[in-house]
């Protein structure tokens, strides 16, 4: 099995192959909240890139989970924290879901073979559906509006390290080191260790402090949502 | 001052602002050679984009100096070794230059404020020009065909950490952040940190192991070559 990791949706191109299985990454916040929402019964979670799409979902009856900035989109339900997304809530519903980052990496890499959602709420179900299926992995980090991420490119690290517990991985690419790289000097605390990074003084700024423990909670999930085409949207099966 | 790490040439659009120096880096050789060209007397470097540019500038007798792939392309005078560039070659010489990431990144970043070349050659003179200037400043790693790779990167942190020594630096962003935590890593022993590394490989597949040493050689040279927009040259002042 090969593993790629891309630290930027922007560079995406130059990471896949035709064949590769793509997991999406969004550590702060938007691939843990969706896990969060089909731990909590979600029927189906639509990626919306923009939030004029979002309002016509809106019109329509959806539940909306809108973010921008770390803010929540004023006319959504909910904004993109896993907290919002309880199980009176979402338990059987469709939900429209577009943020800053995670969603829009979704749409850059939706024509791939197979789309994963990944977080360390879904880590080891994620890591077992993998070693299943087999397929060569590209870890694609989200980051913040095309920069680099330290939170997404040390979960990337976490999830190479957790899967080559597991299975030999062929060739590790200067990607896939600096990633391993961050988790190692990470991972005895990976809270401390963002406490000066970007996006989590922005949380901090927006009131979204309580949210980060839960992102670094590992398998709150047991479930692997994933982009079906013909119906865009995200499902688990 | 402010500095910022832009990881690949694809990323420079989010990382750029208008007024900022921009430092083109690729030590695995392009930035590396171009220093040692200036320190053994060259006039000027043109940065090439095309092989079938470089063709024209060589049937205009120019000296060629280029590069695909690790190999010197078949009608160069010389590849993209620092040793092909002696000086009884390249006194007071006009040459053109093309490779496969660093002159490609030059053209990426030709119409920023003020562009100059860095490696571990010339770091120093790099850090005291950048004082002088007080610019903000993005480094900008050439990285392979748009892949982020680990010998731009730790010099980006060994540039950073460098500069800090001497000056006051703002706000550290995630991709600092990353450069720097690459340096510390690598630092006691550069090379060996990246002997698994893709270009080391490919260096060594191509013959190239013996400029690996030199490429983090400090201070060979006293030059900031610096691009000059109306020549459409490198030069030094």
């Amino acid at each position: 099995m090969k593993i790629d990791v891309c630290l930027s949706p922007t560079l995406y191109p130059y990471y896949n192959e035709s064949q590769d299985t793509v997991i999406i990454i969004d550590i702060f916040r938007a691939t843990t909240t969706i896990c969060t929402m089909f731990e909590n019964g979600a029927s189906s979670v639509i990626p919306v890139a923009s939030v004029e799409e979002a309002k016509e979902y809106k019109n329509m009856g959806l539940i909306v989970g809108g973010e921008r900035n770390a803010k929540k989109i004023d006319f959504a339900d909910f904004g993109n924290s896993p907290f919002d997304y309880k199980r009176e809530v979402v338990m059987g519903k469709d939900i429209a879901f577009t943020t800053t980052n995670g969603t829009q990496a979704v749409n850059v890499a939706k024509d791939c073979n197979q789309l994963y959602i990944g977080s360390f709420s879904n880590i080891d179900a994620l890591v077992n559906r993998c070693i299943e299926s087999s397929n060569n992995i590209v870890l694609l980090c989200s980051g913040w509006r095309n920069k680099i991420n330290l939170e997404d490119t040390l979960f990337a690290g976490a999830f190479v390290h957790r899967l080559s517990q597991k299975v030999e991985l062929k060739h590790q690419s200067d990607s896939v080191k600096l990633a391993l790289q961050t988790w190692n000097t990470a991972k005895t605390n990976p809270i401390e260790y963002l406490k000066d990074s970007d996006h989590y003084k922005r949380l901090v700024d927006n009131g979204a402090e309580g949210d980060i423990e839960f992102c670094f909670e590992e398998n709150t999930a047991s479930v692997v949502p994933s982009y079906c085409k013909h119906e865009n949207k995200l499902r688990i099966d």
